[in-house]
């Protein structure tokens, strides 16, 4: 499974402020930091408050790149912000995200294109957030369809069915897993599908304990990928577990370490 | 999910040991605790050294029932051991096991038919366990036909897909997972789900982590019943946010504890 390290986010308090402060070293440190813990890609994000945020873009990705070869997902509302961060990537980054709305997939499709970038698209549209699976694989369904006349193809595509916190929408949970199962029937080859998984557990007293729990429930059903923290240890011990059982990595002893040591 | 507390039976040295010496006390406080951490249904096997099984059996379930209302999951490979189980279980109780083995089947049905028990089938015949989840759906099919015949409708089997040890094992552990999900579309009303959890985790040297992950797994593909170690705190929190996620339990921010307290 691909893991996308969250946690260069200005959301965060210290990574917001090493941001305005151009502080290099705590971002390169969080970049380092989540690749040993297993991070195969950093999501960044310049955050909500950034006031510059193609210049804070700009500077995260070189920063990061300064000391990193993981590839990286641009994750961005705003369309020259995205810009900035995709065409400065030096390997093949993702874009993070579109949805089936109509402007969103004609401003960002042709940008995936261009600088040969994955895309994470989240099943909404204008509407809202759909309360089944059915409406989830029918906005999928138009997203490849879409992006396959953009010439992306399929496998390029992660399908986010947007995780809910269960403390509020607590019938979205099988559905998001049904979901996340019946996306892979959706064309051949088929896309892959991505989770943002903390939101899961969002104002629940048992964080990492619901969030584990899910990730090996949607590993089950066939999950491509995940945005994460890894430096939860426990989620990425059931991550490396759940990933052992479908034999994706063959059983030693210390199956942990080796898969840590990649 | 229905759970079996699996840790009443003589192959553990301490419970061997008060079956040998009639310890009613030791017994019973291990029907006591695994009903306190969550069981629902006490497992009750006289184990492998036992020279007397049927008067062990007796014993045994006459014992656990002066303390305990909890029903009884019948464990035996012999007849007549069973029938002195099922015959003094005062809850119509569980018949552990049957297989796709005619001879099985001829033998255990009409017995399970006649003490009104539910009845725990694994999916193996006399030539083994099968290594796909084909053939697995194939005895699991039989087996349903056959206890159809005996009177004894599908939601009364517990259909075991058969965990084998991930270390040995690796590639059942898919084949396992997609076959309780397809379990299900046998028949309607379907056919109920079982696993001998701690198997998958046996010679390993992270049994919590692979029982709990592996748990969650199937929990996501429909698993109705699990014999497991309820004492294992770890486990059981996987299995009540796993539950939780499905919406089979409703939140509060203490969704442990009110799960605990039933």
């Amino acid at each position: 499974m691909i893991v996308i390290g969250e946690l260069i986010n200005g959301m965060y308090k210290a990574v917001g402020k090493a941001i305005r402060e151009r502080d290099a070293a705590v971002i390169q440190e969080l970049a380092k930091e989540q690749v040993r813990a297993g991070a195969h890609i950093l999501d960044v994000n310049t955050g909500p408050y950034s006031t510059n945020p193609r210049e804070d873009m700009i500077w995260l990705v070189e920063t990061i790149q300064k000391t990193s070869d993981a590839g990286l997902c641009i994750d961005s509302t705003k369309p020259d912000v995205m810009e900035e961060g995709l065409k400065r990537a030096k390997t093949p980054p993702i874009l993070n995200s579109i949805s089936a709305d109509d402007a969103k997939m004609a401003t960002f499709l042709p940008m995936a294109k261009k600088y040969n970038a994955r895309v994470i698209a989240l099943t909404m549209d204008k509407s809202g957030v759909p309360n089944d699976r059915a409406s989830r694989i029918e906005l999928a369904a138009k997203i490849v369809t879409v992006a396959s006349e953009h010439g992306i193809p399929a496998d390029s595509i992660l399908i986010d069915p947007i995780v809910l916190p269960v403390n509020v929408a607590q019938t979205q949970g099988l559905e998001v897993l049904e979901s996340i199962r019946e996306f892979r029937m959706l064309s051949d080859p088929s896309p892959r599908t991505v989770v943002g998984l903390s939101n899961v557990s969002q104002g629940t007293k048992q964080r990492p304990l619901i969030n584990r729990t899910f990730l090996a429930m949607a590993i089950a059903q066939g999950l491509s990928a995940a945005i994460l923290d890894p430096l939860d240890t426990g989620l990425m011990d059931a991550m490396i577990t759940a990933e052992l059982v479908l034999n994706r990595h063959i059983y030693c002893d210390s199956f942990l370490n080796a898969y840590r040591k990649g």
